[in-house]
C-alpha cells in the first residue's frame, strides 16, 4: 500500500484549505496503515508530513512510519498546530465536544465528503482484499446449516466460522426466519427455522480491515408467494445489475430500483445498495471505474416475511464484474 | 428492569432544562430496553412520554413498550418536539453535523454528565448480569492455554469461548506477550507465548448488554525481576482496594496509586480503574453504594514487558466486595 499516493491525491483536494483534520478510524487507517483503538486525529497539512494524534495507552503506535506521531495528554496540543488555520474536518465524526474545544481557535469547515473522497477508488491491493473478504463469506454460507436451528445458534455459528477463518464480522450478522425476515435489521432471537420460512441471512467478513457485504435468502419448501418473492427480487438485481454504467449517478439505480418495484406492486423500504471497502457503508455519488459496491434489493410483507439478495460488484474497465 | 423509574430519575436531574436528548446506544438501552443498531435519538421531556426516533430500517422497535417511537425521515423531524425548548445533550455522542442541524432551532446544551449519572448507581438486576459477566469471564481465563501458541491464536480462541457461552466481547480482548506487553493496548499477533514472557490478558464478557472488564498477568517461569513486578502490582492492588471508601472521590484513589508507584520507582501510565456497566468505561466522581468499578494497576518496563492485574468490585452496605 503507497501511503504517499493516497496522502497526496488528499493534498490536491484541499482547495481553499490549510489541511484536513481526519476522525473517523477507518479513514485513518486507510492514509498511514495504523488503525487507532481509540479517538485519533490525523492532520494533514500541505506540504507537511501527517501528524497523527492518539491517546498514550495506544504507545505501540511509536513505531509507525508513515507519519509523524504525538501522544496527546489534551486537546490543546492539537491547536498549537492548526491556530488560525482554514481546517476540513470530517463533521460526521467529531463529537460537538471536541469541536467546541478546536472551534475558538480554528477556522474549521465541514468536509466528510473531500476526506472520504479517495477511498472510493480502490487500488488493486484493496480489490484483492475485498475478494478474499467475499470468498470466505461465500464459502461460510456454502456449508453454514440452517434447518431446525434457532437464529441465535445459526448467527453463533457464523460468527465461530470468520473467527476459525481468522477474519473479523464486518457488521452483526442477520439471520431473519419466518415473520422475523420482514424486519430488515432484524436480531437474530430463539426463533427456530423450518423448512417454509424465507430466512435472510445477511453478512460478511473482515479481511485485513476490508469488509464483504452479502445477503441471501433461503426457503427449502416455499409456498407460490413466496417462490415469487424470491423470483422478484431476482429478476430486479439482475436487471439493475445490467444497468451499471461508468458515469452515471448511483441515485439512478436508486430511481430505477424503486420503479421496478412499484411496477410489481412493492414498497421501497432501503437504499438499492451502497460502496464497500474500509467501511461497509461509504457514500458514492457517481459511478466510476474501480469502485465497488452493492446491490440488495428486497421486498418485505407483513406476517409472510421478506428476501433480500445482495451482492458486491467491482466497476473495471467500464464493465462490471461480479464478486459474489 | 424499571424503566420508568430511571426515566423519573432523570426527570429529577432536569434542573433549569426542558429535556434531554439522549444519543448513546448503551445510554438509550438502560432508559428504554432498546439499542439502536443505527443512530438513535431519544427524547426526554418533562411530564411527557418518552419518544425514541429511530432510522426506518428498525422497523422492529414497532414492539417497543416503553416509550413511543417514531421511525424518522428527516432530522428536522425531531426539532417539532423540542422547537425553542432547551435541551440538555450529551456533548460527546452527537457528531457536529447533527448538532449543526438542531442548534438553529433548539437550545442546546452540553449534559452529558447528568444523563450518565443515574447509570452509576447499579440496582440489584444490573448487578447481577454484571456478576454473570465476570463468572463467564473468569471461567474461560481457567481455562484457556496459553503456552506456545501465538496471541493471535489465544485471543482467538477466547473470542470463540465468548461465543460458545452466547455472551458477547465487552472489547476487543488484548493478549500480550514478553516485550509485546509493554504496550499497553496491544493488538494480539504472531509472537509465540513462552515460560519467561511477561503474559497481560485483558478481556471482559458482556452478557445481556452489561460488561465485564478484567486483566491477568501470567509468567510460567519468572525470573527475579518479573517476579518482583508481579508482586508489586498486586501489592499495589490490595492497598487501593483496601482504602475504598463511601463518599472518597475517585481521584484520591488515583493520587494513592501515583503515590504508590512513585515509592516502589514505577511511572505511572493510565488510570487506577473506572466505573463498569453497559460500557466498558464509565466515568465516575464520587464512590457511592451500588457502584462497580474496576481497579487495574499496572507497570510497564520496556524491553522486559508490563504487568497488569484488573478486577471488579462492589460497593454495597459501605462495604468493598470483590465480583473477581
Amino acid at each position: 500500500m503507497d501511503f504517499s499516493t493516497r496522502i497526496d491525491k488528499l493534498k490536491s483536494l484541499m482547495n481553499g484549505h490549510d489541511g484536513f483534520l481526519i476522525t473517523d478510524s477507518s479513514d485513518i487507517f486507510y492514509y498511514t496503515g495504523y488503525k487507532p483503538l481509540d479517538k485519533g486525529f490525523l492532520l494533514v497539512l500541505k506540504r507537511k508530513r501527517p501528524v497523527l494524534f492518539l491517546s498514550p495507552l495506544e504507545n505501540e503506535a511509536e513505531t509507525v512510519k508513515t507519519c509523524d506521531v504525538v501522544f496527546l495528554e489534551k486537546l490543546k496540543e492539537i491547536v498549537n498546530y492548526v491556530k488560525n488555520k482554514k481546517i476540513g474536518f470530517d463533521e460526521h465524526n467529531l463529537s460537538q465536544y471536541i469541536y467546541s474545544k478546536l472551534k475558538t481557535k480554528v477556522k474549521l469547515r465541514p468536509a466528510s465528503d473531500i476526506i472520504k473522497k479517495p477511498m472510493l477508488i480502490k487500488d488493486n491491493g484493496e480489490i484483492e482484499k475485498i475478494k478474499k473478504a467475499v470468498k470466505i463469506t461465500k464459502e461460510i454460507l456454502s456449508y453454514i446449516y440452517l434447518l431446525e436451528k434457532s437464529e441465535i445458534e445459526v448467527s453463533k455459528e457464523i460468527k465461530i466460522e470468520f473467527l476459525k477463518n481468522y477474519v473479523s464480522e464486518a457488521f452483526p450478522t442477520i439471520v431473519a426466519a419466518g415473520k422475523n425476515s420482514y424486519y430488515i435489521h432484524h436480531r437474530p432471537n430463539k426463533k427456530i427455522i423450518t423448512k417454509k420460512d424465507l430466512v435472510i441471512v445477511d453478512l460478511g467478513a473482515k479481511f485485513k480491515e476490508y469488509c464483504a457485504d452479502l445477503a441471501r435468502t433461503f426457503c427449502f419448501l416455499p409456498d407460490t408467494k413466496r417462490r415469487k418473492i424470491i423470483e422478484d427480487v431476482e429478476e430486479i438485481q439482475s436487471e439493475i445489475i445490467d444497468s451499471i454504467e461508468v458515469g452515471m449517478k448511483f441515485m439512478e439505480l436508486q430511481k430505477l430500483y424503486e420503479k421496478l418495484m412499484k411496477k410489481k406492486g412493492y414498497e421501497t423500504k432501503h437504499a438499492i445498495g451502497h460502496s464497500v471497502g474500509l467501511s461497509v457503508h461509504e457514500k458514492i455519488d457517481t459511478i466510476e471505474n474501480n469502485m465497488v459496491i452493492t446491490i440488495e434489493p428486497g421486498i418485505y410483507i407483513k406476517n409472510i416475511g421478506g428476501c433480500r439478495k445482495e451482492d458486491v460488484v467491482l466497476i473495471k474497465n467500464n464493465k462490471v464484474r461480479m464478486l459474489s
